[in-house]
């Protein structure tokens, strides 16, 4: 194995544990040659589909993608099976980052070390190519899922996600909370709807696509939302301690908008210690199933002492 | 009936026709209704939810959902069978309204006589509800409609309208034309796109909901694509020759944008022509169905003497 591809690490759940990063996130390409294949496809306006190319296959971690892939894989089903909601759930996580990004919101010019997409076409290209990548995703549910009664199961769900996603941008960039909601009450509600939304909803149509019993699905989605809010945990906490060359995007934009995030909440200590807390609890949540959910379990890991 | 209610029109399919234009939009009322219900009943930020129902409740036409809910009864189903894919379809015209107008697409302070939404709120707050709007149209398609097999069926056509019409979008703000496609072709590809999608989505989403048959489905097909057609034509038409004032959104918008119009292209008289070709395809397409389709017959004569 060529070294820089596993991380030594202790967690609460048992001794030093090699993960090997490349194996852990070599799923990621069959997602990334599933989804060009469908947006090449698609009937489109030659620069529309550049441009959803553009935002929604550049580098990144695909962790959504791994976290629905592993899910089916944990209750018993197959990579093929989850790659469907796989590519949808990363064509509604491109939307929200290229939406997310506009003058009118974050105002960022840099995303995973490259120009955003409203900095590399125009702000219209950007609106409407977001818009593009949310109708697609729910359009290749409906075409690629045989079974009708899951296919709808499946599009409720990433339904949600979206709209709980959406929601969690306007907590966060337009706060409109009761005077008698605490800080830290409000920094959890958005940041599970923001962030968690989305990964809870990856979890969950990763087992229903692996035909998960109810006992998994609960477990699931403990673990989805536990890894949630421990992988917004841990973005607050590099946006201080990190620097943008390394982050591949704006570091220190937290407080230089002097926005809520858990360092300035609770302190770095204090979020290193949830960060740990989330991480067991995903930990122990998947335990029961075993061998079967290594993968969720290593890739908890991974997100937990993630650099960038 | 107390006067101002009725029109008098003569139209290429028989003889001149009073219509009872309170009586054939009556049933928006049921559909703003339902989408108001349906739109408390989420859990949604409140100024977010504000700025949903500021954009989808605004005054309108209601032109897409009375479709959904005409072609439904043309094909023997009733207006409550209509009423999930009517409110979706106008959350997703609401959505493009409401991007459309923003600051880097058409940049539009005037919409339905009111200030756009971005004007009332912000540009931020608009692209979020935006979003917001298209999530929830897919997401009450999941839960209002019980044959699986039919939600998911009105849940394709819901997303292959909506892709469609943001690919006439681009193609109307963002233009790729090959050198060789002449300019009413541009035009027809644009406008069949751009609205004739949504509204082509409405006929096919109503008559579906209706358990049509193929010869059915077929004829509602050919009537949401003429209609559509039309729709823009006379949108073009009344551009240059109405005043703001009465049109309620900024006029002669396309002239000083320059844009394709069908006026521009083939002339004030042609633009007229094509209108009635189109209204006489769209009445001829559903004679077949008796007076099950009169309400479909009057509102395409209805969209084709409307004057805002």
């Amino acid at each position: 194995m060529p070294p820089g591809n596993t991380i030594g690490m202790t967690t609460t759940s048992g001794p030093s544990a090699e993960i090997d990063i490349r194996a852990l996130t070599a799923p990621a390409a069959k997602v990334e040659a599933y989804l060009d294949q469908f947006l090449d496809s698609r009937a489109l306006p030659s620069n529309l589909r550049e441009a959803i190319k553009y935002a929604a296959l550049a580098p990144g971690k695909r962790m959504r993608p791994l976290l629905v892939i592993y899910a089916c894989q944990a209750v018993g089903g197959t990579a093929e099976q989850a790659m469907p909601p796989a590519a949808a759930i990363e064509m509604i996580h491109a939307f929200s980052l290229v939406h997310d990004d506009l003058p009118a919101m974050d105002d960022d010019d840099l995303r995973r070390g490259r120009p955003t997409l409203h900095k590399k076409t125009n702000e219209a290209m950007a609106i409407l190519a977001g818009d593009a990548l949310m109708g697609l995703a729910f359009e290749l549910l409906t075409t690629s899922i045989e079974d009708a009664p899951l296919s709808r199961a499946i599009i409720a769900e990433l339904a949600a996600g979206t709209n709980d996603m959406v929601a969690g941008q306007v907590y966060d960039t337009l706060p409109d909370f009761d005077e008698s909601v605490e800080p830290l009450d409000r920094l959890r509600a958005i940041h599970r709807h923001k962030t968690g939304a989305l990964m809870r909803a990856s979890c969950r149509m990763g087992a229903m696509m692996g035909l998960a019993d109810d006992a998994q699905l609960d477990a699931i989605t403990t673990y989805g939302d536990a890894i949630g809010l421990m992988f917004q945990v841990v973005d607050d906490v590099l946006d201080v301690t990190q620097t943008t060359e390394h982050l591949g995007k704006t570091a220190g934009k937290d407080v230089d908008q002097d926005k809520l995030t858990y360092p300035a909440v609770i302190g770095l200590d204090a979020s290193r210690a949830e960060i740990e807390r989330l991480t067991k609890l995903a930990h122990d949540s998947i335990r029961p199933m075993g061998d079967a959910a290594r993968p969720l379990h290593d890739l908890c890991d991974f997100l937990s002492v993630r650099t960038k």
